[in-house]
């Protein structure tokens, strides 16, 4: 299904310290870090690697779990959990896989969430809603079910007797068009309407385009800053907000430098520079205007509105 | 320009009595409640009127003083300035007029709001942006040209020397999409990051189709809950969010109880029908289906667009 | 479920002429039209009715057949079937019901379609996207499966295989927008394109708020001039088009002068009015500024994009 | 202001075979067509360069003038005249700009349109309005001022009282939506309605980054197959239409292929790879999942607003 790792993998197989360098290359994916790693099969202290694929589904789940500091300073992501979801069909047509799919992100939001039933819960979507591959996060508010009003006006009897949950939401929108951090909106909401738990859901940033619009992230670690985005949003999770805060993303985009530094860094490797000299080529070239383009495929208007539909079924699923 | 305001008028002075059936009907226009009085020279007590009439640029302000609470319990509003700016080509393609009328309503804004150039402001657009009449609020918010996230990142220096204002802004949705009041959204808002004004841009009721999309009513007061809208939003104003409020709204809507109400009096009062009678048969109307109902014109969709252009140019206009 | 009927016949058996009067209101549904009449059991010359009830699924089917012209005169629509099914959560967030109301739907464009599954198919979606009751066409066709260019690209094969119809799709926008009759550009794109078939899916204008997004006619009539919706968009039908044309329309307005002479016609029919007499004060209303506004429910956006959604549903299985 | 021409010229002055490789590359801008051309001030036969740059206005004109078969087989483009105006701030927040870029463009349509003035002018916007760097021309189309229902209306004498020009207007929206071509589409509008000139509206690919949002191409030739758009939409020019075509483009994006290519090809070039072996490389490249992605700005959101804007005020000034 996706061959991406297996090219990343014989790349950083090349050369002993490649790892410093390809860790500069942006991915909100802890599995796309942790295969950045020289050997694949050897254990990194203080992370562990689960693997589950169900061939009937045609889903795969990797969990990976940072359990130590010293974990969190080799992958450059905090300590939690990390799952990935990956599944070829989530942006495509295929009414047959949106059942499956669904349960499986409803069970392992669940299990990340623990007891999600009576629980006061507010959905964040985050990203621009004017921009289709950041638009995830609106898409999945715009079809989620909203309940926290019904207890406000009927009382919570009224959610118990129909089998209703505690939801929440909002679409902060970006700086550029609010001029607040996504984090000062969401600190001050939460402090203001008390969630139990707050789900964050953005686009992210891949470094494969193999992986785009096929993978879910579920973390319970929230957001962190410089954690792969390369805006500095402010970090979303525990310490920041008050309460647990988990984060539901899809790799929608590639930043534009990511794919050509590839490109060139596996060509170099080849050709026998350097690690010196190929970071001295690549980070000259993440000087230039590249900086702020992102690829993304041209489909993405149909995949953003299949797996947003998806992801707000899975999170309806969970609270009914 | 505008002939609702005589039919209304002729209805008042009809019946002594037919205040009170007609201060049941919905609107959140100050002057409309002001035309609703017996009278329409007299003063009323603790209300004072100002009319400005600019021939040449076809544009009538209304200043409704609400000076102390006697006035305020009379009108229904909180005390305060409210200013009506009614022109006849706010929502068509005109270009000649764009300019006077932003001129306008900016002149108010800056009047209500003392000196703005470097206080703090955050712009509030309300209403469901699904929903043509009540986008106003998010397209204004669209328009405007955001700039605290630069002081956060260059320093006050960088806004000086663009002459610019400090502007945030939030477009936080309807509680049938959050869950939540708009109160605590915008509470929650503030006292994150703490502007020193907070503007909220609103669509609104009128009483009257002839008003609708032609005038822009700016007030002091913020919104207050039952003031006409009929939803209970709670109250959006100093008490509530700590700060000052400014609301501006533009009537893109009539309740569909209202027209109806209107046309069965008239003719009730025609026909020598009792307030008593009247009252007991409109009261039977809005029980009705009719409830959740609005009015509003086939061609809305341009309306919208030009008018929240307008007003953010207005704002835009106001932070420079 | 839907009271208004009986209101209506009540009114119609008040007095003998209200037909007159009353078939001057506008309304886009035959069945509306129908109830009109005198006395509801008694069969009018050359038009047919049959209604059919589902308790368990709470669905009523009313087929209205205009057999001559005769019928045609009478009902003012041309001679063919309407289909009218009732279901009063068809708007309504509702999973379990999404399924069976959708197999009604397909059932009875498939009946009106004869045999649809090697047809090639163009889906027109009529109406404004930009403002939300009129945007039901756009939606429905951006939820279509379209696979015409799959046969282009791939030869009527691989339609086949994959059990696949024959489906283009086209929102041509409304005059305001374009410039054009959507008759010019449907017949433009027929032309080019040869369908066999056009199903235009509108918004329609109902008489009784009650029935609004409640309700889906499906007619082999396509969409005739003055039918009801009062703007002089032209014939969409064989003659027109030169193909079969089936119209699928669902209320989602009600015109603000028929809701507003409803109930004048009614209190002054009660109050011994001469019909010549409401006809009068009537005809008054229709000519003021009310004409140009229509009536909407508030949470209009949730409706449009629920029965968008099921009706999409509804031709991709007829095309499957 | 553009330093990507010098980076290219540099390049291609490296190596003679160069060409080859490059003109694989793909670009909707003539400008850089002519730019990979060996030496940039000797003329290529058949083809005409002329430029032009207002350094008070910060506006660059470059007109290419293919004037026989032999230039167009040269530059892969049609025989026609292809001005590009090239504007850094055309995508920025600038209001003092927003004027003299609009004359600009004006300016040139007319040029190539001849007497506008009284000719019935179908504009077309083409692309994706759901997907933002592909919504270009359905927004232009969204802000411009249509006319010729008024003709239809009132008669040709309305339009000159009010000094308006005969305008019509249509999104066609893209095969994946459609099933259609857009020539099928457009050819079917304009045999049925008869315009004397069409206008398309189009986001193009460019080959450089530094390009995008801040070029206007205005081309007489419309729009053929395989000029570097890369997807299969067939001709939209005279020959397909019937009637005189002007296209107007502006890049919006970037192949994914060619910025990699575009990099890769540079560094081989410096380490001394022949042709032969570079184009190997990068068709390797090309084959991979690259193909339909595509680079663009994260701000894309706001330039498409105020670009497209721009160019809708453009041709209203044309047509009034």
């Amino acid at each position: 299904m996706d061959n991406s790792k297996d090219t990343e993998i014989k790349q950083t197989k090349a050369t002993k310290g490649s790892i410093t360098a390809l860790n500069k290359v942006r991915t909100d994916l802890a599995l796309e870090v942790r295969e950045t790693f020289k050997d694949d099969d050897v254990e990194i202290k203080g992370v562990i690697l689960k693997e589950d694929y169900d061939k009937k589904k045609n889903i795969k789940v990797t969990t990976v779990e940072i359990k130590d500091q010293k974990g969190a300073e080799a992958m450059g992501k905090p300590i939690g959990t990390y799952i990935t979801i990956e599944a070829s069909r989530l942006g495509q047509e295929d009414e047959s896989f949106h059942e499956p799919i669904t349960k499986e992100i409803a069970k392992y939001i669940k299990m990340l969430a623990g007891d999600i039933d009576r629980k006061e819960v507010l959905v964040a979507g985050l990203g621009n809603r004017e921009v289709t591959p950041d638009a995830l996060g609106p898409q999945v508010v715009n079809n989620l079910f909203v309940t926290r009003h019904f207890k406000q006006e009927f009382g919570q009897e009224f959610l118990d007797d129909h089998h209703m949950g505690n939801v929440s939401a909002i679409s902060p929108g970006v700086m550029a068009q609010t001029g607040m951090e996504t984090s000062e909106i969401l600190r001050g909401v939460v402090r203001e309407t008390m969630p139990k738990l707050v789900i964050v859901i953005d686009a992210l940033a891949a470094r494969s385009i193999t992986r785009l619009n096929k993978t879910v992230q579920i973390t319970d670690t929230g957001i962190s800053p410089g954690s792969g985005v390369g805006n500095n949003r402010k970090a979303l999770n525990k310490e920041s907000l008050g309460v647990d805060v988990i984060a539901l993303g899809v790799p929608t985009v590639v930043d534009a430098a990511t794919i050509v530094n590839d490109t060139m860094e596996q060509f170099m490797l080849g050709q026998g520079f350097s690690d010196k000299e190929i970071g001295q080529f690549t980070s000259e070239l993440a000087g230039q205007s590249m900086n702020n383009m992102f690829v993304t495929p041209k489909n993405i208007d149909e995949s953003i509105k299949r797996i947003s539909f998806t992801i707000s079924e899975a999170l309806n699923k969970c609270f009914a």
